[in-house]
């Protein structure tokens, strides 16, 4: 089975020629020494570590799934704690911790894409250590310099790992009603009693400790999300020398079978008078838990990407090696029986939609997560500001549309296999499973559009959409003689102009009915994913122009120029769809009796 | 776990009220004294048996799978032969088989909705008799005499089951580099040998005997698609009473191992000088293949459209019952801490997506099944022949549309379970794995875009889209005053418009460009499905009006409308995008180097 070969090309051409992080790295006093040799050096040493001990390990983890153990310990499949043991041992988990702790402090535009080739060559594996950045994100602000000194080291070390407890049978999305509850010691700590679900990691044999960060209730909460606080729980208590001691009261008591990511242990975690300590103020826990769910989101995103290139290498291998009918353009394999279904214009259709999807969210992720670096560390704290802001506008959009994205991708890689791609052991269906979670889990992408409709877009009256037009304007003015920009950019701005009429006609329809805005949010956030897929596609195009017209890598910029022609004439189109649907206002879903159904 | 339910009242709504099939059974002598009452009781037992026996086996299926023994004989999942053998007690095989071996007769329009029933309920289980269906039409058409007189009457009976045995590894869609061989014996039988892939139910322990029509290739037979012959090959040589005697030399080597479907054995099936003998004339196996093609490229498309609703059931109950955060329209469970998810606007959105696909699918199957009957047994022949081709051209859309559909309604429906729809106990998710394998087999979704738009409108002239744009204006003309066709009507006949309009285009592009129809296939099926979605929509709608104006069942009626509203608004506008992506040209898929991809 071929294995995980990280796009190497496409991730350098986007942090080098669209985004020139080097000019913004520049500008950032804690990054300014990061240049291109080390950022291609790691680039290089994460797609051999990904490709040659991950992605072997892929089916494998699929087949073989996690085994609970009546002490309640878990055991993850074959491979997986000796790769986690390499990973640990070449300082992976340290690259972007915080250098104050032993980290290596490089940028998240840094982590980013290395994140992506761990979860390409294998999600299951990658979602063991996947939350521990959010968890530590989330220690850093809020924990004690106590807390901070004794967790942070070994969880940027990897050899601590870190989870979230959120979900109970009962609440999901509507956190509002869980019913887990912490009841002070008097010293100060909490005893935790409840049982939580769907805890990916909750439990597995790869590292020393797991930290779980806990949503529970104090005795006086008051009801809803106001009562909600966070509790840091790890699974063994940290003895006098602050190394995993004593075992924790929170357990392992079930692992849920699963569509996919069968080799991540999905655990229903009891806590039976677990200790915990407070993280950040009392009930106060969903606004320190948001720290760690935005990155999460953003993580979500990522994953839905790297699955997606996953599956679409593997599509690609097997339509240049499929010998399936003639070219109707003419025999291409005078010599064979048959000619290479890569050659068939509805293959090229589906591979196409693969690549032009994977490349825009390529572009998209490591954006944000650009602007998640001038956010913490730009010196002038009005650009990071702006940048902030930019940041938790495009946190929905990279959740919910690189996860729709990489449902349609990892779809059409099955459909490129035929009926060989139904069978397990081609390994294209595993991706497919694999995403499947990705449009539910932290926050439903239905809840990521309200997100981005309701809360980013109409309750800030469009001031974080302003930014990102500004962004696009600036950037069609200063570009404004540029071929390509000349030959798509009317697509782009008469999609703005849409969007700006749509948000205004919902805002104002919200007056009188408050479904509108759930009515249209789906639409609405998949025209705002084209906008700023577009926006990228065009930057692409302007930086491959660049790139044929100072000679380098010819090939690779040609491709660039036509994959974006297939993005703004075959995919971008979708958009008015969305719009026309988008505006069929609310009487269209809430007509239907409930009980007609 | 809920049990499917048969929706019989939309059945009934399309069969009496939508396509009227009284009218038109009464010009078919051999159908004329089929009444409602009867069909009606039809329904209803089927309701029964699919509800009671055959979805309580459907997660069975899946999680037991079957089991190939050492002597090559195939165990099916538990439950599954006792349901076969309450089926045939029950005469359901014989429905529409031909009375004159021993058949019942009924009308295709009366079989379509028992098999929608059977895919719904238990889609691996169907499978076992799918076929036999196909197969019995086949031989019914090409046999001889002693053949149909020996296989006809055991298979009508369901006594021996029929398999379609086309796939070798290297050969799927291109059947024209297949290369089992068939050796004259001289006895007029034939040796066959060679090995055959994904050939579902080739082997059980469900029925009596197994009818293979297997393709192969004659000694003397030319390369290509024009030397392939067809041969019926029994599991068991019919013995001097007929019965199944003496084992003949073709055998399941192995099980497949897929991603859903798990129920259903398919198998890789050696011939090692099986014994078989020829249907049809030597080298023209494909024509006498396609008859049984087409038929199981419509069962392909109601399987789609069985699952859907198997899913969308599920989907409906859950969100009935799942309490999570409040309506934005206020609150409508005061007592309790949260609202239905039923009452969100998104939920709405995505049932409602699931209702109005699945309930054009089955307006356009049962359509489709009525044309069916006409074809066969309309005296006037002229109008049996309009039928046909219609037929014809549905075909391609009835199995890709209704397909792909399938896709987009098990995703949603697994969507609304949250979290939940992803784990395995739930049963959501095996419908989403089960329905994968629809877009792909029996001719992928690709392959039947390319037969509409190549063969079934370009190369005849367009005379069959003709029928179809007849009988849409016919209906216009006749219901111009109606409510909702003055509100729809136009939307329909844009596209409709739109759709000659680039019929012709890309028929004028193709002289120079014979990537062209390869490249626009797929959207231009796509809005293909829609307007035939569009027109019987509209139809639906004035039969609702009528049913509201005369006083029946309100609140189906009512329903049917607000689904209508929902389809126009929001599905129906997906054309927009297709449109423009068909129009996009070839340029857009092959400029792309091979290499680059």
């Amino acid at each position: 089975m071929t294995q995980y070969q990280a796009p190497l090309k496409d991730m350098q051409f986007v942090l080098h020629s669209l985004l020139r992080i080097q000019e913004t790295l520049a500008e950032l006093p804690d990054y300014a020494s990061v240049d291109a040799d080390t950022i291609n050096q790691i680039l290089d040493e994460a797609g051999k570590f990904t490709g040659q001990v991950l992605s072997p390990l892929n089916a494998v983890g699929d087949q073989q799934g996690c085994k609970l153990a009546e002490d309640g310990s878990v055991k993850t499949p074959d491979g997986f704690r000796d790769a986690y043991q390499q990973f640990v041992e070449a300082g992976w988990p340290s690259l972007s911790a915080d250098p104050e702790f032993d980290g290596q402090g490089l940028p998240a535009v840094m982590q980013i894409p290395v994140n992506e080739m761990i979860y390409g060559a294998n999600q299951a594996w990658g979602m063991y250590s996947g939350l521990t950045l959010g968890a530590y994100k989330c220690l850093s602000h809020f924990g004690t310099p106590e807390q901070k000194k004794t967790y942070l080291p070994k969880m940027g070390e990897g050899r601590w790992t870190g989870t979230m407890c959120l979900t109970e049978s009962q609440a999901g999305t509507d956190l509002g009603i869980l019913r887990t509850r912490a009841e002070p010691v008097g010293d100060g700590s909490y005893k935790l009693s409840g049982t939580k679900i769907f805890i990916s990691a909750g439990e597995h044999d790869m590292s020393e400790n797991i930290v779980h960060l806990v949503l529970a209730r104090l005795p006086d909460a008051p009801a809803g999300t106001r009562g909600i606080s966070l509790f840091l729980v790890p699974r063994q208590l940290p003895d006098a020398q602050g190394e995993a001691g004593e075992r924790n009261a929170i357990r392992c008591g079930a692992l849920e079978h699963k569509m996919g990511i069968n080799g991540n242990a999905t655990c229903v975690m009891n806590l039976e008078g677990a200790t915990g300590w407070l993280i950040g103020e009392p009930n106060r826990g969903l606004q320190a838990m948001f720290l760690m769910m935005n990155e999460a989101r953003l993580g979500v995103g990522l994953e839905g990407l790297g699955i997606s290139e996953g599956a679409y290498q593997k599509a690609v291998a097997y339509a240049r090696d499929r010998l399936q009918g003639r070219a109707p353009t003419g025999e291409r394999r005078a010599g064979q029986v048959a000619d290479p279904i890569i050659q068939h214009p509805d293959v090229r259709r589906m591979l196409l939609t693969q690549k032009a999807y994977i490349e825009g969210g390529r572009a998209l992720a490591y954006w944000t997560a650009m602007l998640v670096d001038v956010e913490a560390a730009h010196p002038d704290r009005e650009q990071a500001a702006r940048a902030g802001k930019l940041v938790e506008f495009l946190t929905p959009v990279v959740k919910a549309f690189l996860t729709d994205n990489g449902m349609i991708c990892t779809n059409l890689a099955i459909q490129c296999f035929g009926g060989h791609g139904y069978i397990r052991e081609t390994g294209v269906e595993q991706y497919f499973r694999d995403v499947r979670i990705k449009p539910i889990y932290e926050g439903t992408n239905g809840i990521q559009a309200m997100d981005l409709l309701g809360r980013k877009v109409l309750m800030d009256g469009g001031e974080r959409l302003g930014l990102l037009v500004e962004d696009i304007q600036h950037f069609l003015q200063a570009h404004a003689e540029a071929p390509h920009v000349l030959k798509y950019q009317s697509q782009l701005t008469e999609l703005m102009g849409e969007i700006g009429e749509i948000t205004k006609e919902i805002g104002d329809r919200m007056r009188e009915q408050p479904a509108e805005a759930g009515a249209a949010a789906s639409d609405y956030l998949r025209c705002m994913g084209h906008l700023i897929f577009g926006y990228l596609w065009l930057r692409s195009c302007v930086a491959a122009q660049q790139q044929l017209d100072t000679g380098r890598d010819q090939d690779f910029a040609k491709a660039k120029l036509a994959t974006a022609q297939f993005y703004f004439s075959r995919l971008f189109p979708e958009t008015r769809y969305h719009l026309e649907a988008a505006r069929a206002g609310a009487d269209s879903v809430m007509a239907l009796a409930e009980a007609a159904f």
